[in-house]
């Protein structure tokens, strides 16, 4: 049993609230325990040079915590981290492998993945919540002609694994994160597919079987969180 | 008749949520209108070096916006702004009045405002609810024997008014304040004295007459404000 | 009696030199007491990219210190200090107020203040030197018709006042403005109006009725300081 | 075929030279195809300031480009890029997991990995070589009685694997990484456990099937380096 | 004939005035012709790490333009440029070949020297001007015992020499400079050894013969300017 | 007799590798005793702005250590130290001595000098290097007709002198660079001429006499680089 009364492959409650600021054209604000990342979706009419004149857009993420997201309050980010350059690669990447770029004509979707409270699982939590922001405001471009109506290729979503004391567990919380051996955070789409899989030992290996484990919990805790997010968007 | 219907000296509705996120020692959203602001309280165990063994606390302010908080998406400051140092300073020396720092020992307050959603009126809002969020962690310190009891010298709620179209109304939104020819931000305590007042003419410039009418704009919503920090404080 | 035997309402001995240096379009050097500051003022035949196309120009400021300007020396500033770009602001603010810009054609005035020696005020008396070098550098442009001849409109000049040991002061020096209660910077223009009025409790707070006493001391010494920018011009 | 006629399962032609330069206390240049990575390893009496006392060692890895160690020439690095900060803590993760830091004492190893040509394959060919020269400088230590004779816990290499049209392929090169549609970064033990595994889609995804044929790949092509290093190692 | 009417061997107008701000511990204004510079020593209780326990001190320099020194003004240097850092480096070594910097103690001597008018020739100027004002501190350290009466080598002068359509001229100014295909500076002592002699061809190359020459004319030229220094350390 | 067995006149065993890289126009390994630079010549289809349209090319050139080419490590620079930027301009400008920019057309040749290994005379050794690839990338810019055969104005070496002990020395290694007195770089072309000549002293001053033998000790380390280079550029 773990700390918060989970099983091993037990998602924390998660709520996906859309609309939780009023500019963005896409916002949601996703709870996954006590981590909470507010996600915003800005579209603006120009992609980056290298793309100018090739009749395609572009999707890119930021991420960065408040300064007090943490049990200790930690420096304000000047320039952005080492750490958040890594998350932020990786959100962009997981997000454009949902979205046919070739179909928003020159527009460029600048997500901004802004962590109010932190506990553990906040890039996860982040390409989770941006994909429903990302269909939000990919909705009111179909609506204005700017995308086309099969804009959308796949749903991503994503969610961490580890080995805390040998056990492997679903969705980290700080607490097992910080003791974990091995991490793993993976991006899957709707078909069962990766987009991403990251594992890292940290001061220790693992094995392929384990390797194996850990990908099939991840893959259950996938499938939830796509079916919310599905829910979320019918509404 | 303004665009949102309030009279010339009417404050939008105000609503301060304490306890908005976790982990600070004290932490209060505060909305006014549509304008957003996270304020989040931090104690450290130092001071900065300059007040090191002199058996007196420090409060320091910090203030930023997200990059989505406005209706046009800004650019992540790395350095901030000079607009956003200013403002730094503003609500560190308002919230300085309020407190009595040889009463704290040697402990720092880490005032953090973080803009969620900018409607006008940013800085103002964010002093009046980093005051709430100031007593909070106060209230926990007292508890613990780190301050003392007497440690509140006063109460302080801030204000914008300004000059628009020739007519002088309180607490500008962003529509007011960018078309303002002058602008006022007013800083005061529970007994009715002035911790800052700042008038700026755009453009245009203000007669002592002027100055006179906006100052006692300035005190009536101040007044309406320090009702609603107590009545969240009571609670 | 103040340590400079001066009265309470008295400003220092004010000289304006202009032409001090031989390249800028206009230039002065303004010293108040000891405090002298090097007012420089560099006609641009371009404005920023947001002005472009719109018929008219503009005017901005910036000022820093020489290291030993001050009793102690003080490092080089790399970026410009919050202060700096406080008080950089100010005067561009101050100036413009003056300056009808849309009679100056697509150009820009760079300001430079550079204090050369710092004994309190440097803010204001860059205000007030810069004044001149401006009008100075608009002679020139009117002479090649690049401005109108009814490019100013109005004259701008400024002044500290404060509280320090409870009595209100003018014009105070660096000893006493360490040791202000209050500290107001007060801009007017020759009508009498204001352009800024930014008043600051350091540790203090103050009343209404010290307001409206210290912007009559701050209207005495800006009279004066008018009838000698006047008077330098006229020559 | 591929196009420098390897079969899809062959590493290109390794070499790594020992003691390249000399004053590191470990160097080696490691050749892979066009790949050339200068790796020194710099021993440093101190640790950082969270290990201070702690009474063991630790290991921390630099990475970066010449400007013209690719096709064009690129800008000199000022802060380093997101993705040679992201390499260095891959590099650094995956040879603290050959050594053993308590038993160093209170060293750190800066492992610096300079790239002077890049033909793909930079990073894993870092860590290829950065163990050799770990090795040599650990075998001073060694000498010195700075480390144990246990340190090294095991060896580590790593490759990279990916499909490019379609086509499973270790030890990707330039021209193939830069087409390719899944990219793989594998870090293994001498035990054959894994490190570090890190798949991404570039533009597609992958089945499980594949990622299961590509951990295969790469295992192949890195036990042929762990004899290669062994070789060197010998000598 | 020169366009300032002056001889090829012939300096420009020299003035040094001693004292010019008042907070520094020395200062000289030197001008030489239209070039000023503010020569502005500042005495430090304490010497760079890697001197401390030593019982030596230190000098150090620093030197910047004003924007507006030139004829068009400059972007205000953030981080000092190049060309600074290489002057900066220069007038340092220049001075303590002056000073026996085992005989002030553990002080550090800060030289800023700030150019207020450029016209040719600005480092050459900063050394004279300086080394007077380095005197003056010195004087003042003798008095209060921080320094030793001996504490002064010799006196140090500087001068630029050029090629100008192929004549070689003393002194150059701006106009001169711009167009010289050789440039020459030097620092030489009272003994007349030389400091530094930096000669450069900017798209020319100089011969061994106009060498030569070149240091006779700058020979002459800081024989005189040691003349004045030496005059103006008198009163 | 010095440390290395060298006469005072005799330079280290210098060897220059053509093609040590690939990838650049113009690339060459240079060897001075332990002293390694690897220099790079890239050629840009285009000039910097102030020289577009005027039908001429440009060379710039940037200087750096890799952080272990010394005997102890140092940090990775991240802007260039100011003795590399003053290093990266001596380069360039010894180097446009010897091209005749006005007929490459509007390209630029970019010339990085990174040392991989220090042991004194890096920068005069990247020039005498440099000299070399350059002329490599000119000849495939004639058989592109991108430049003229006649591109080659003159041939430049550069090498150091310095008084060591009281002795003059040609080709200063580190430990007596870092012992010397007086420090000279000497660039020359093959016609005798010089480029540069910069004389320092350290500490010390150095007569007129010691600056005529120490040019000709220049002058005959030079002539030896010189043949060197032409031998190695017709192979």
């Amino acid at each position: 049993m773990r700390l918060d009364h989970r099983a091993a492959g037990e998602l924390r409650p998660v709520k996906i609230t859309p609309g939780y600021i009023e500019y963005p054209e896409g916002s949601v604000l996703i709870e996954m325990g006590k981590t909470r990342v507010l996600c915003a979706v800005s579209v603006e009419n120009q992609v980056p040079k290298w793309l100018v004149g090739k009749n395609q857009g572009w999707l890119t993420a930021e991420y960065a915590m408040l300064p007090r997201a943490t049990h200790t309050r930690s420096q304000r980010e000047t320039t952005p981290s080492a750490r958040s350059q890594e998350i932020r690669r990786l959100i962009g990447r997981s997000l454009r492998a949902a979205v046919d770029l070739r179909l928003i004509g020159e527009h460029t979707l600048n997500v901004d993945c802004d962590v109010l409270q932190a506990d553990g699982g906040t890039r996860t939590a982040a390409i989770t919540g941006a994909y429903v922001a990302v269909c939000i405001a990919l909705d009111k471009m179909i609506q204005k002609k700017e995308a086309s109506p099969r804009v959308l290729k796949t749903a991503v979503a994503a969610v961490s694994v580890g080995i805390v004391d040998d056990e492997l567990l679903l969705d980290l919380n700080y607490a097992e994160d910080s003791r974990a051996q091995v991490d793993f955070n993976v991006v899957m789409t709707a078909e069962g597919n990766f987009v991403e899989a990251q594992g890292t030992g940290e001061g220790a290996t693992f094995s392929r079987a384990q390797l194996n484990r850990l990908l099939d919990l991840a893959k259950g805790g996938i499938e939830e969180l796509l079916k919310i997010q599905a829910s979320v968007l019918r509404h």
